[in-house]
């Protein structure tokens, strides 16, 4: 039999990377045969600090699985933001945070959710349930992608779970939360090194819901105003890729983490689910106090649409 | 603030009733605020030997329910299967043991699913995670319905955690499993009180996929041949569903649960979904072995459609 495989959504941020190599770990361990660890896309700079940090290499990249592949999913469920194949894939096991969307199975399976801040919380939940042991390095990427998903404990994301995890965690892994957190979230500011055409693909989620196809992507920084310099250009490929994939609204969403604010570039033919609830000024809309894609802009498109 | 409601699916079967019943107790006390415990259908021969022998009440009947109005799922996740008003209430968790298809969510949830004989396996594994006490008379509830939907333990979809479940369960409730399992199936078996229109019902589970509508129903009895005694005004009654529903199949199994034998009467212009697989005879097929419409009959009408 073909090897069973576990990846997280395409354009991976730290939690879907991180979760799915604990998530091959954990379930190798329960089913006693190896289960692979994969990604669906770069691995970006805030990963790879993680990942560098606890000396853990990178899930393999996959671009597309065969039909009838065993797959297990971490960190998404929906289709668009899945494998190409991941229709005709046997989903075994699903562990996930986000609503639930585009998604079906032919068959029962294991699916565990919650409205948790992140994947990890419930993966480190599952080993405790399981009286499985966790290693330093484990927990070390488990708190990692707990500090990435809800801005060290800041987001509205976050609940009573991710802040107890983390604690244990940071103290498994033998880090300082606070100090190990700010480093993990600032490297993952660095922005130069990217292309506008890179830049709006990082943390890009795309969604596909009667008939109405937009993405809401996101870059974290600590000057908002430093990634607006590259207004122009990123508009340009932002306008490319709404005209390439037929999209009907592109929102770019720059996060100051520091400040936890956000402005966002705002293009497409349905910037009215955007300009209902804010102002619009030259395709760019100041959100205050907002940082959470799931929690707060991805709410206000869908109820706008 | 409405109550929080939990009901199970249309047409709903012992674990259905039972599950919507446990859930309200679990979560009532989880919540320490009321969990009403709600049904979608009318209480089959089966459950209510379950209700009377345990001495509790059947859940509320309703038909719809208020936009916005927070519920919880047992037993199903498919809307079409659902309350009437489903898609615009607030999911707020499900407990499953089917596929997911045709369910989605506006936002994050808690979904805890396993491909387990049934939901109450996995209700009596969450009140065992949150060390709460379980009742003699919720004891039997889960007994119940793990008796109903795995044959006595006889179905195809059976596994060790169900087993398991109920000689705990059994103990608790302080009944003879296998005692008490025969005389629950066979309460489900007196078919003779219903007319045709209503057997076709009793237990049916409606399918929108892909533009294809097809319905499922099951009847256990202890003696096949006695219910083809109906053959003609059972094939009315499918085919006037057929018309009124636009369906494209109406597969009708009867079960045999002593020697665990299925029959079906099989009508539509899709009826080659089974034909492909089995001989259809006069409408009839003879399936041998087969019980399980989850297992066995759901996989087989999807992999020929």
């Amino acid at each position: 039999m073909e090897k069973i495989i576990v990846f997280g959504h395409k354009n991976p941020d730290t939690d879907s990377i991180c979760s799915s190599l604990v998530m091959a770990n954990l379930q190798t361990k329960l089913r006693r045969e190896e289960v692979i660890a994969c990604r669906l896309g770069e691995i970006n700079e805030e990963t790879k600090y993680a990942l560098e940090y606890f000396g853990v290499q990178a899930p393999k990249f996959i671009e597309k699985i065969e039909e009838n592949q065993t797959v297990m999913l971490v960190d998404h469920n929906e289709f668009s933001q899945s494998v190409e194949g991941i229709e005709k894939a046997k989903i075994d096991t699903v562990v996930d945070h986000h609503r639930i969307n585009n998604f079906q199975t032919a068959e029962p399976l294991f699916y565990y959710a919650q409205p948790v801040g992140c994947t990890a919380t419930l993966l480190f939940e599952l080993y405790k349930l399981n009286n499985l042991e966790v290693e330093p390095k484990i927990a070390g990427l488990m708190l990692s992608a707990i500090i990435s998903d809800t801005l060290l404990l800041k987001s509205p994301t976050t609940t009573e779970k991710d802040k107890k995890s983390v604690e244990e965690l940071a103290q498994i892994a033998n880090v300082d939360k606070d100090v190990y957190g700010l480093e993990l979230l600032k490297a993952g500011t660095n922005l130069d090194k990217y292309t506008e055409a890179e830049l709006i693909k990082l943390d890009a989620k795309k969604v596909e819901k009667e008939n109405i196809k937009y993405v809401i992507a996101q870059v974290n920084t600590v000057s908002i105003a430093d990634v607006l310099k590259r207004k122009t250009r990123l508009e340009e490929e932002i306008n490319n890729e709404i005209k390439k994939e037929g999209l009907n609204l592109f929102v770019f969403v720059i996060t100051d983490i520091v400040n936890s604010n956000s402005e966002a570039i705002v293009l497409g033919d349905r910037t009215d689910a955007i300009s209902k609830t804010y102002e619009i000024k030259d395709n760019i809309v100041v959100m205050p106090g907002v940082v959470s894609r799931k929690k707060q802009i991805l709410p206000l498109v869908e109820k706008n649409i």
